[in-house]
């Protein structure tokens, strides 16, 4: 099944929510009722936002600037978004993205203090008008999605996992305040539930999006 | 000789305006006259700055979107800023920058056709309030500028280079357009002429600035 304009949900949350088995799980959903989906995630895969992601991730990088780090993820939004987005959304298809704009307002708007709307402005440079038509934020106290993550240990440690837990605080925190600004595209699942029933709870919103 | 708050000056112009050379003359010049002197230019040394650099200009990356492009010129331009620009400013010293701020306006705005307001926007979150105090640009005909790296071998050639010669014309034009927009700050160089008097031309609007 197709859409004229595409169809353009993301997912959001922080560290250990359970993005990825959730969003594996949607997919798998949406595929078994006959929609065209593309799952991607930021770079997702895109060389030039593979590369800019590299930077943003390095270990190394302990002296860069938080504005720096906004404008990075902007560019390489957008890359991902010109790229691979917006061909698949022209083509008709559902495209669920793992992270997309939202984040960069809390991680750096919000938790690095450099405000919401200053993000907000290079972003939408970033991405023209393309937004969500839905996001889940997966909500879960960072005590529990650290613990997740620890327990996990196939993934490897990048700079961000080494921030503090004031900090991944301050993050939950930013995504509750999202829902205020965006109350109609934002809904927020309680991810402290089991896995079956998260994924039911994100299907039912996107559900109620498809039946419209 | 030490300023308050420091001194900023940018250099600016196409490819092939001499500026590499021009600067370095007037960097004798001042420290001949006993002003400490930090001679930079984006991405200056800075390791991140360079991470960034080395990806906008990977001849590789020819399907790069002009937005993704201005944030990573921004990204850098902010890195650099922080790690190396301001803490000399700060010291009191004259900070001279083999482009800056004006390169974005003009490549990306102007000659990519992303405009010059909207980048402006991007640069003022990247820069806060660090604007120079003086800016000349090195004004050529890009016909003559592209010859004369031609004979230059030594340097390598990269992607920018490679552009059309059209769209060197169009840098120009910025340029020009730039002194439209900042007239106090911005000062127009013949670089037609010999390295000598183009020298002496930069050298004497530094000297009004110094004598302010």
């Amino acid at each position: 099944m197709n859409f004229k304009n595409g169809l353009f949900i993301t997912l959001e949350g922080g560290e250990g929510s359970g993005k990825s088995t959730i969003l594996t799980n949607i997919i798998e959903y949406l595929e078994k009722n006959n929609y065209e989906v593309v799952k991607t995630r930021e770079p997702g895969g895109v060389r030039i936002a593979e590369d800019i992601r590299n930077i943003i991730l390095d270990k190394k990088n302990t002296n860069m600037d938080g504005k720096t780090e906004a404008l990075l993820y902007a560019a390489s939004r957008r890359q991902h978004l010109v790229e691979k987005v917006i061909p698949n959304l022209k083509k008709g298809k559902i495209v669920i993205s793992d992270r997309y704009l939202d984040s960069s307002l809390v991680y750096q708007g919000y938790a690095r203090n450099i405000g919401m709307d200053e993000i907000l402005n290079i972003n939408l440079f970033a991405i023209d008008n393309t937004l969500p038509k839905l996001t889940l934020i997966l909500d879960i106290d960072p005590k529990i999605g650290l613990q997740r993550i620890n327990k996990n240990s196939q993934r490897e440690v990048n700079r961000l996992d080494l921030e503090t837990l004031e900090f991944h605080n301050k993050v939950r925190k930013g995504y509750l305040k999202l829902k205020e600004l965006f109350p109609e595209r934002i809904h927020i699942i309680d991810a402290s539930k089991s896995i079956e029933e998260v994924t039911k709870d994100c299907i039912e919103q996107i559900e109620k999006l498809l039946n419209e």
